[in-house]
């Protein structure tokens, strides 16, 4: 015999009817979930107009998903649980380059180049060379692992959201490391850009009195087998959003300075038009158990 | 100079980020939301893969949704939360009603009908006479208060679930109660069914190990200008489902015995066959301050 609803033991009596539940991990997490769910609620004591816009929110943020806008992900990045996940699953890696969040705007597929290969196609913005290293742990090289780039374009639009305008897999690339663990790329100086702001994430960062710019920066996954994968960015030191990017994903350690240069020759050497900017990155990764 | 983020205080972090929200009771339910958030997560430490599938769930349940569905209500209804929102709001109403969840299958603009009309159009199942009466809490009849009523066929789906197999408005009627405050419907006895299953939201309850039946019920809203909106069912008391119910949605008070009876002469009277079954339900509403 079940226990009929109360207020005060309400998570109790839901969190009973998974006796049968039989995945213990499952489980764990969806008792959690109650919990917090219930206390949220108490705590909070919506009223039932509050209640119905909490649905109209859920049920608008999944609708605002298809191909080439995950609105859920943007939900969790603005609310810092992205980078959450990000930080809790990648603890204790002593030395080795931190994490932060993926973002919505990955897409499988970007274009294999040679090093040194150039992954902007629309040829906006300042010209901008990227490279460093990867290594493990020790600083021993990491030959032939696989780097995935990926940035917004000189107006601060990624290719997906404007797929009329941007060529295909605009400033996306992937790259491979020679055997001395390098990599470099050519791309054009990241810019500060807000997140998409014409969907129910954007009226609740609006509401909570938020901008929604991220701070200048380029995305990786660096993955080589053995090695744990690595989903990062490097960011612009002296972006004015630095400290307040709408998603939370500056740490210290993940600072770059694209520096400006006018050296022709330099430019030359690396296929680039003068003036130019360049950064540089070493990339550690931890050894899987 | 806000603070970068760190796994320790990423609550605090996120909520410190609220201080330009002008709206204080947004502020106030963002931050409890975003500190049982981060908590959560910071308990069940989940995987990038059950992220990933969280997002699916998210996204899936409001993709599910549309004119007929509203599967962010089923998710809110099977995890005791509605039960807990009309809880919450109908507390301290002695002598009054109780309340329970809306559900989601309530459709604006059933057709308003005279004292003891049938609204069962598909000819199916035990009819059933309903009637009461309602009351202030004194118990002093109201007269003019409007009663909403529905509940499935004898099949146990709703109309808007059937619509090629149920006519429309099937099982849902209007009422107005007389000047003693009576009130009396022909219906189907209800019967016991599952919330719908084919969405995310049947995925979790199954992977919950729990059973999707609710017991048979009626649904009211009951309304009258100054008082405060009934949202209720009466259930039949003795269904095998009674302390069970997958939305959590049964209160002691509201249980009642639906008499099945062979009395012709009766039957004649209430424009009903025989055998045919009866149930008194009689109603408090309280006052608005």
């Amino acid at each position: 015999m079940n226990r009929l609803f109360t207020e005060a033991d309400s998570a109790d009596i839901v969190v009973e009817r998974l006796a049968s539940c039989e995945d213990p991990r499952f489980r764990e997490v969806m008792e959690a979930a109650i919990r917090h769910l219930h206390a949220f609620v108490k705590e909070v004591e919506p009223t039932v107009e509050e209640w119905s816009r909490a649905i109209e929110f859920l049920t608008a943020t999944g609708q605002m998903c298809d191909d080439r806008r995950q609105e859920w992900v943007l939900a969790s990045d603005v609310l810092g649980v992205s980078m959450l996940m990000e930080t809790l699953n990648n603890r204790a890696q002593d030395g080795c380059t931190e994490a932060t969040v993926l973002g919505p705007f990955h897409v499988e597929g970007a274009p294999q180049l040679e090093p040194g290969g150039n992954i902007c196609r629309d040829g906006k913005g300042m010209p901008c060379h990227v490279s460093g290293r990867v290594t493990d742990s020790d600083g021993e090289p990491l030959a032939g692992a696989s780097l995935d780039v990926w940035q917004t374009n000189a107006d601060g639009y990624y290719d997906v959201q404007q797929p009329d305008l941007q060529p295909a897999m605009n400033l996306r690339g992937r790259f491979v490391t020679d055997p001395e663990g390098r990599y470099a790329f050519r791309t054009v100086k990241p810019v500060s850009y807000p997140v998409p702001t014409d969907g129910p994430v954007g009226d609740i960062l609006n509401r909570m009195g938020r901008h929604a710019w991220r701070p200048a920066h380029i995305h990786f996954i660096v993955t080589k087998p053995g090695y744990r994968r690595l989903v990062t960015h490097i960011f612009a030191h002296d972006d004015p959003y630095i400290d307040s990017d709408a998603v939370f994903g500056v740490k210290d350690s993940l600072l770059v300075e694209f520096r400006e240069q006018d050296d022709a020759a330099r430019a030359r050497e690396l296929g680039m038009e003068s003036p130019f900017c360049a950064a540089e990155f070493d990339i550690r990764l931890a050894r899987l158990p």
